[in-house]
C-alpha cells in the first residue's frame, strides 16, 4: 500500500487559499492529494470541485476526524484558523500523520510546544508554512550576502509585513479567528522571522512594542503594532504589522560592510523569478555629489514551477517524509526550531503590548 | 556697487566640504564667491588655493568677523562645527547677511529661535543646507504621489542616515564638534525632516527614542539611535541614525492606498539623474503566487549640473536674496519654518534619550 517515493496529502481546511497548495501537489513529482476535509462538507465538496479533484482518487470528508483516521493518508496541510491548528496538529500527530501546518502553527508558544512534541513522540516531521524560508533567493543571499562575509556583522533591520483590510471587514477580525497576537501573529509572523533568520536564528536579548504603533479593532483585536528587538548590543531590528497599511513586504538589513533589500520577501512580485538589491562598502564621493557604488541587482531565476517557493517547501517536506517512512531518516528538528524561536518572539510582543508596550527581556 | 542679479557670497569655515559649495557658485549664473574665512587663515589660504579661489577676486580672511564687516558681502555660507553656527548666524544677520547655514543649524531649538529671529528683524533670508528638499525628485514626488492622491494617507515611514566612521574616529565625535545631539542632530535631522515632510509639516504629538537603539561614546556622544515619531492616530515614523552602520539614506513610505521607496533620498547616487520608486493599489494575485503590480520606477532627469540639488537650492536661495536687495520680495519664512519644525522634533528625541527613553509629548 505504501510507496515511499510519494507522499499522499490530507488537507484540513478547505479555505480558498488551500487552492495554492493543491496546485503545487499537483506539480510535484512526489506528492499527491489523496483526501480533503472540511467541517462542512458542502464547503469540502465546492473545494474540491473547484480545485479539479476527483472523488474518483480524493477522499472528501466533513469533518477532520475522519481523515485523520484515513490510514492512507501520509502528511496533513492544516489551514484552519490559528486557534484550531494545536487541537487538530497535535491530533494529527497522534495518529502519525506528517505535519505542515500554515502559520502561524499556533496561538503560542506553550501550545506550539504541545504540537512539536506531538510530533517529536510520535517520529513524524513538523514543518510550518513560511515559505519564504525555502526560496531559492533566501538562500542565495545567505550563501553571497551572509555567509561569504559581505554584509559584515549585522547593525540594523527593518521588516515589514503590512496588507489592508477592508474597513467592514475589520470588525470581523475576531481573537477566534486571528488568535490572541491578532495581527502580530498573523502578519507580524514575517518580519519577526525575517530578523531572526538575518541574526541565523540568534535570538533576541530583548523585545518592545511602541506605544503609538498599537491599533486594535473594538473587540480588542491587534491591528498594527511596530515593536524593536535587540540582538546583543550591536543589532536591532524594527518590525512592523499591519492590516491598515497598502501592501508591504519590505526586508532590509544593515550591515556594518554591506546592505540589502528587497520588498517583497515574502511572496515576490513574480513567481518565474525574484531579486534582490544589495550595496557593499558604499560611501559618498569626493565633494557628496554622489555614491561611488549603485546597488547591484542580483537575480534569481526560478525555472518555472518547478523551483517556486511552494515547490521548494513542498520538495524539502516531502524528501524528509519519504526519508523517514522509508526508514532511511529521522525528523528534521531544525524547522521545528525555526517555528518555536519566532512564536517566542511573537509572544513577547505580544506581552509587552499587554503591558503598556514595557520592555520584555527573552 | 551691488548688482542684484549677482549674490556676492563669503564662505565661513574652510573645511574640505565647502568645495561642494564653491563648485555650485562656479557653475551658477547669479552667484560669486567674493570672500573666504576660517579662523586660521593658512586653512583658508590652502582651502583658496585648492579650489582656484584666486586672490584677486577672493578675500581671504583669518577670522569670521572681518569677513562679515565686509561690505560687499551679501549673503554668507556657514559650515563651521554646529556649536558655533548659532553665534555666528546670529552676527551675520545682524551684519545684514543673507543666512545659507549647514544642517544642523544650531545646537537646539532655542539656539535656532535667536538665529531666526536674527534673520527676520534684520530683514535677511535664513535657509539651511537640507539639499535634498530641493531636488526635482522631491518635487516630482510631492506633485505626483502626495498632491494627486495616489499614496493616499500617510500609514507608516521609515527612514535612516547612518554613516560609518571608523573607529578610531568614533571617541573624536567630541560635544563639542558635535552639538549636544550628536547623531540626532548631525544625521537624525534627515531622517526626522523626511517624516515631516513626508506629513507636510504636521508635527508629531510625541516621540521616543527605542532604549536599546542608543549608543554613546566615551564621552557621551550620542553615536545611534532609533525613534519612533507618532503623528496624529494613524500615522507613525521610524527614523534611525548611526555612525555605526554602512551608508543608508532610505526612506519608504507606506500610504493607505500606495507606497514609496528610494535609498539614496539626501544624496542620490548619480548626479545627473535619480528615481523612486511606487507601487499603488498593490495586492496578491489570485492564490499568493505574486503581485498585481511590480513597482514602477520613475526617473528624474537634472539635466547636468544647472539642476542638481545643490544648483536648485543656491537658484532658491540667491532668487530671494536678489529679490530682497531689489526691494520687490520679503524673507520667505518657510525655510526657517521647516528647519525649526525638524529642531523641535530632533530635541525632542534628543530629550527622550536624556529621560530613559520615555515618551516626549510635542
Amino acid at each position: 500500500m505504501s510507496d515511499t517515493k510519494t507522499v499522499r496529502f490530507g488537507i484540513l481546511g478547505c479555505i480558498r487559499f488551500a487552492s495554492k497548495f493543491v496546485r503545487t501537489v499537483t506539480q510535484s513529482s512526489n506528492a499527491v492529494i489523496i483526501a480533503i476535509s472540511d467541517p462542512s462538507l458542502e464547503t469540502a465538496k465546492t473545494f474540491a470541485a473547484t480545485n479539479n479533484l476527483s472523488p474518483e482518487t480524493v477522499k472528501i470528508y466533513g469533518s477532520y476526524e475522519e481523515l485523520l483516521n484515513d490510514e492512507n493518508v501520509d502528511a496533513v496541510y492544516l489551514t484552519m484558523p490559528v486557534t484550531q491548528r494545536g487541537k487538530w496538529a497535535v491530533t494529527a500527530a497522534e495518529k502519525k500523520k506528517h505535519v505542515l501546518v500554515e502559520k502561524p502553527p499556533a496561538q503560542d508558544s506553550t501550545e506550539l510546544e504541545k504540537i512539536v512534541e506531538a510530533c517529536e513522540s510520535n517520529g513524524v516531521q513538523f514543518m510550518d508554512g513560511t515559505i519564504w524560508l525555502h526560496h531559492q533567493r533566501t538562500v542565495k543571499i545567505r550563501d553571497t550576502m551572509f555567509d561569504s562575509g559581505l554584509l559584515g556583522d549585522v547593525r540594523h533591520m527593518y521588516s515589514t509585513m503590512t496588507t489592508p483590510v477592508p474597513e467592514q471587514v475589520l470588525e470581523r477580525l475576531t481573537k477566534e479567528a486571528m488568535g490572541l497576537a491578532g495581527a502580530i501573529g498573523e502578519l507580524g509572523w514575517y518580519p519577526i522571522g525575517a530578523a531572526l533568520w538575518a541574526m541565523s536564528y540568534q535570538m533576541p536579548i530583548s523585545v518592545r512594542a511602541l506605544p503609538s504603533s498599537v491599533s486594535t479593532n473594538s473587540v480588542g483585536t491587534i491591528l498594527s503594532c511596530t515593536a524593536s528587538l535587540q540582538f546583543g548590543s550591536t543589532a536591532t531590528a524594527i518590525v512592523h504589522c499591519s492590516f491598515l497599511s497598502q501592501l508591504s513586504t519590505d526586508l532590509a538589513i544593515s550591515g556594518s560592510k554591506g546592505s540589502i533589500q528587497m520588498n517583497d520577501y515574502v511572496i515576490p512580485y513574480k513567481e518565474d523569478t525574484a531579486w534582490f538589491e544589495y550595496t557593499c562598502g558604499a560611501k559618498f564621493v569626493d565633494m557628496h555629489i554622489g555614491w561611488n557604488v549603485t546597488p547591484e541587482k542580483v537575480t534569481v531565476d526560478c525555472g518555472g514551477t518547478a523551483e517556486t517557493q511552494e515547490a521548494m517547501m513542498l520538495r524539502e517536506f516531502t524528501l524528509l517524509v519519504e526519508g523517514i517512512k522509508r526508514g532511511d531518516l529521522e525528523a528534521d528538528r531544525r524547522w521545528a526550531e525555526i517555528s518555536k524561536k519566532t512564536q517566542l518572539v511573537v509572544d513577547a510582543v505580544k506581552k509587552s503590548v499587554d503591558i503598556n508596550c514595557e520592555v520584555v527581556h527573552l
